[in-house]
């Protein structure tokens, strides 16, 4: 919509830009020009601004992939984290709910994406030989995999499982179970299956 | 979410600064700043710069109140379009929604607003007075509202009528009915009782 006629050309640019955003329509990102229009001008600068940096003045840490602005990023040089111990994820956004959590206080490794032959993303498209040397380098105790349970992430765990499990590291995965909120009657059966394998002692403070 | 820890600070203003767009949340914001980082620079700085020139580089005509980016619009000093009538519309949206239509060659005039005594929104905070003189002054020969069909349009609509009255133009305003795709059992009966009587002759060639 909005196509054929434009009395301004720079609405429409940035109406087109805006578009591009993932799940922004001509609609919403009309009405996002719309609302910047009519902030003060610091206020569009300072929005533009954070996005040029954000693309100019970050980079991926050099040991985790994570996105960092200094070339090793705060959690990796964190002294009060626990070395020992590197939770490998798919994407930055996987450490960032991690991190929310406010339950995991190890480092991270950030594979940059999951074995998808689907889409053609094989290992060696993933950061995995860079994972294998910190686990052998660094004093590693734990690989803690926390990553989707859809095939694709089944598979991706195997395969670090295979590996690394020379390593002489414990391999640990996120616990699969059923969410909170959850009611038993709508969980799959292989979910189900796995929580009543990996049943735990009822802890009523902490359940 | 995503409160307590960031690994990058400049991750962290982008996601401030896009969840202040409309219907943006914290996730949506973060998923914009993830795309963004990972399209080219030069991408990200056009993107970048659409969005301040559209602040800094475009006004509202000085005739109509719409954006452009010239002291007077393009449809204002357009000569194909008809001058003796004038479109009256809450905002800039809406002239953009009437353009799209296909079916509207006349002038605009954008109210910046509608007469809301609950948001404090009187006659004077509007561009009616400004109205009042295009009406006057340019040979004008009808003025057509298209206000939206709310407690707050129908208002404004009566209090324009009252003030050009006497102003020697035909006042018309955009037809209620039926919607395209609506059923009439689910019609509230003001609309329908409206479109009853406003009846029209039947076209099959352009029902």
């Amino acid at each position: 919509m909005y196509k054929e006629r434009w009395p301004s050309q720079l609405l429409k640019n940035t109406v087109e830009e805006l578009s591009s955003l993932p799940g922004v329509g001509a609609r919403s990102a009309l009405r996002f020009a719309l609302h910047l229009l009519k902030q003060p001008e610091e206020n569009v600068e300072r929005f533009s601004n954070s996005i040029i940096r954000l693309k100019r003045d970050t980079n991926y840490c050099k040991v985790c992939n994570m996105i960092s602005d200094t070339e090793v990023c705060q959690i990796c040089t964190d002294s009060r984290r626990d070395h020992s111990c590197i939770c490998v994820v798919e994407s930055i956004r996987d450490v960032l709910s991690i991190e929310n959590t406010m339950q995991y206080n190890g480092l991270y490794h950030v594979l940059g994406g999951i074995i998808s032959p689907m889409d053609g993303i094989g290992p060696s498209d993933l950061s995995i030989s860079r994972l294998k040397e910190r686990v052998e380098s660094e004093g590693v105790e734990e690989v803690f995999m926390a990553l989707s349970t859809t095939m694709e992430g089944e598979t991706t765990a195997y395969y670090l499982y295979k590996i690394l499990k020379n390593s002489n590291v414990r391999i640990s995965t996120i616990a699969r179970g059923i969410g909170f909120g959850d009611e038993l009657e709508y969980t799959d059966e292989v979910t189900l299956g796995r929580s009543i394998q990996n049943r735990q002692p009822f802890d009523p403070m902490n359940k």
